[in-house]
């Protein structure tokens, strides 16, 4: 040892004072609590300025600064500067808003702070509580095993792992994909979420592992191109093993037929994966439950907690049909974690076996809160609520005789843009580009983009609970203002 | 459209009444700082009895509970029986403690709820920053890229993803490892963390890749065997492509002699990684960086924030000293995912490029605040107390007639048994894992435990910033008295 072990200092990072730190702890509260009551009054979003960006860059802090002062450097240089998602009028991507509720959640879990590895604790408990809460949600059988993990590119990475491990047909997990006798192939659609191609990366079978099947005009994987992408794949030497299904997709929203991915799965004896990052919480409206059909089917499921459950980052949930399949991808079981009879190391649930992650943050606190504070109902009036909007808003987009409705809506999610007639699709294009950055830059609305058939679309995703009728109207009226406008200054 | 779209409810998930919730909020707050200043009166940990395990169990929430009643249910429930790594006295596994201001850190994060995931806003620009400071905490080169992730598994993973990527000598992203033309294998000493036989796993590289090289004396991986592995594999056809250096191994905190693993790797032209989960952040200490020599020569170092760093759960990092490496790994460009030059889609920094979440919470506003309320003087400080502490238990384990310490202490890791003399091994086992579950369950403290050389040790691993010198010898005074009453108890 070269360092004293008699004379020890005796340092912690507890507070000096904890009644100033308490204070201080009860005024960040209270702002953040005006901060979520009063968003409606913000812009949604607004650039940061160039002396923002360079305000934030320091040296290495060596010594302490207050805790005071760097509060107020969020609150003027981060806070004005945000994502702005809390806010009604933010429908980019695919992105929940959060809720107060949810951030007294998360103080709580850091003030306990728990690793959530296994052990005998009781948040393995809740955690386990959580996921038999989400297999009820979503109609999967009660024998299914599950995790939760940070957002759906995890899930859908832990459920291609054991969809990979299982269906190889050798002890791939020992002896890896080299040693595979064909090469191991997948299917999704065009339509697929990117996520699915990093999974299939990150997994080591490669891009061209990954079989893109087109789609109908419903932006519903074709069937019939499945079948006989799959039927040559076998002719060539191949080994499918998986279908990815999608529960809405994210440009448009659309679900594949999965009752007829079920069946195909079961016929060509495929792992059947159902990527339902958002989507899959349809199944919680009665209204709405008919577009998930044959997700029940599944062999495993992803989605996320943070999209349309509005909980804060990061949380999302793997299901796998078969427990076994799931524990044999990922259990390890080294000294350093020996399990005991009794004590800290007993306990029977040990979520670092079901996934990639050994430490784990108590994410299924927030979920176990949440859930109970809102009820399951009204989690399916709000997803209802924000079809219904995306319907209306769909509607007001038809009725107008300057915006044009780019797909269909099957959903949350409603693409168009600014088409006054007479344009080419090139500057329509651009004219449409600029009306979006209009939006978004005004604070009037956030909405994001996506390209459909070579257009280019304004997006708007509605997974926000804070959204209003009125917000739909001014977003319209504020698109066809300012589409003229811009066509205007164009020259178009 | 089956939902009405005329008459839409116009719920949200914000309270009724905020007067109340504000309220509520402020109960909690003040109860988590209750906790946490008077935690060194808990036990450390007790075990949830029958009761509360099947309280915690219940239906599916449909309709709205009270938020009170929920939050009574977490301090009746929850808070007594969870992990308890807040506690001076816990030294289980490797864990860190968390803070206050760690908590408060947390609340506003869950407020503002930002989605890291690129575009034009200001946290990306905070997560640079706090990336920048680990880059100089660590020796690390300025031009090198990083990224903030859940943990130091999914740090290995990112780092031997890039590893696997950048090495393969063919495009693997594309073709796969089916594609290979020879078998890719890497190296690491026997005592390396399971999370490296996990990453390995799941980059479907497969077990018999990774080669576990035997240690010395001192746990540190034997070089020659090492070397001579190398050339076996070559001459045998496979294609070697990277070595892992541990910078702190989880069993006994030793260090692999970095500078030589170096120089082998550049020799031998493959990837040097080093798993730093918590060791790493010896290269804080003036007194303690000669361990970490060589480690600024790695090609990526993963390492954790929230065990020496002592922030919540969940935070890591990982580096990569190729930028371009690092990217080609995981960038992707969907349509819907495209950049704009203006607005909410602009921005030149795309966490999300580097590593596999789409969706990122916005952990490094945490660091960020952290480490300017603390500066790194302060963490340098508390991992030299942390190792000075491991000292002094190790001196008085020596010291103690009936205590025997199992591995050389050489940071803050210390493997013990109780030995009266005149048992045999089998005997010592078993008294000692009736011990250390002894320990645990009176709540005076709690170590884990690890097997070496087939000998059961208590294991304490010190990453608490509240631990004290009384704390130490509390643990002693325990484990000598409570090893004779279970020795007599066990008529040994």
């Amino acid at each position: 040892m070269e360092l004293p072990t008699t004379e020890i200092s005796e340092e912690s990072l507890d507070p000096q004072d904890w009644r100033a730190l308490r204070q201080l702890g009860h005024r960040m509260l209270d702002d953040m609590f005006d901060y979520l009551q009063d968003i409606r009054q913000r812009p949604v979003w607004q650039p940061a300025p160039a002396d923002v960006k360079s305000r934030l860059k320091k040296p290495l802090p060596l010594e302490p600064q207050p805790l005071e002062s760097i509060y107020q450097d969020f609150l003027e240089n981060i806070l004005p500067y945000s994502l702005g998602n809390p806010h009604p009028r933010f429908w980019g991507w695919v992105i929940g808003n959060g809720s107060a509720t949810g951030m007294l959640a998360e103080m709580l879990t850091a003030a306990i702070n728990s690793n959530l590895f296994g052990g005998n604790q009781v948040g393995s408990y809740v955690e386990a509580q959580v996921i038999d809460w989400v297999k009820q949600m979503l109609g999967f059988p009660a024998g299914a095993s599950g995790i939760l993990v940070s957002g759906a590119s995890m899930a859908n990475l832990v459920c291609l792992a054991v969809a990979r491990n299982s269906e190889a047909g050798f002890d791939l997990r020992r002896q890896g994909l080299q040693a595979a006798p064909a090469r191991l192939v997948l299917y999704a659609s065009r339509e697929t979420h990117s996520c699915i191609k990093r999974a299939v990366q990150l997994l080591g079978l490669g891009d061209e592992a990954l079989r893109l099947i087109p789609v109908n005009a419903d932006y519903q994987i074709e069937l019939d191109a499945l079948r006989e992408t799959i039927a040559s794949d076998r002719w060539l030497g191949l080994r499918p093993f998986c279908v990815v299904g999608n529960a809405g997709t994210v440009n448009t929203g659309a679900f594949d037929d999965l009752q007829a991915l079920a069946e195909l799965c079961q016929q060509e004896e495929l792992w059947f994966h159902v990527d339902g990052a958002f989507g899959s919480l349809a199944a919680l409206s009665p209204r709405l439950r008919h577009l998930t059909d044959g997700m029940e089917r599944a062999d495993s499921v992803a989605l996320d907690l943070h999209k349309w459950m509005y909980m804060p980052y990061e949380i999302a949930c793997a299901l796998v049909r078969d427990p076994v399949a799931h524990r044999n991808t990922f259990a390890e079981n080294p000294n350093y974690l020996a399990r005991a009879e009794r004590g800290l190391a007993s306990g029977s649930l040990w979520p670092s076996e079901l996934g990639p992650q050994l430490s784990r943050g108590f994410r299924a606190l927030k979920a176990w809160m949440l859930i109970r504070e809102n009820g399951i109902n009204k989690y399916a009036g709000l997803v209802e609520q924000n079809v219904s909007q995306a319907g209306y808003l769909a509607h007001c987009i038809d009725a107008h005789p300057a915006l044009e409705r780019l797909a269909p809506a099957p959903l949350n999610i409603v693409c168009f843009r600014y088409n006054p007639g007479g344009l080419e699709e090139a500057a329509l294009n651009r004219l449409n580009q600029e009306l979006l950055i209009r939006l978004q830059e005004s604070g009037a609305a956030a909405p994001s983009s996506t390209t459909l058939g070579g257009r280019f679309a304004i997006r708007v995703a509605n997974s926000n609970h804070r959204s209003r009728k009125e917000d739909f109207d001014a977003l319209v009226e504020a698109a066809a203002r300012t589409g003229k406008q811009v066509a205007e200054e164009m020259a178009l």
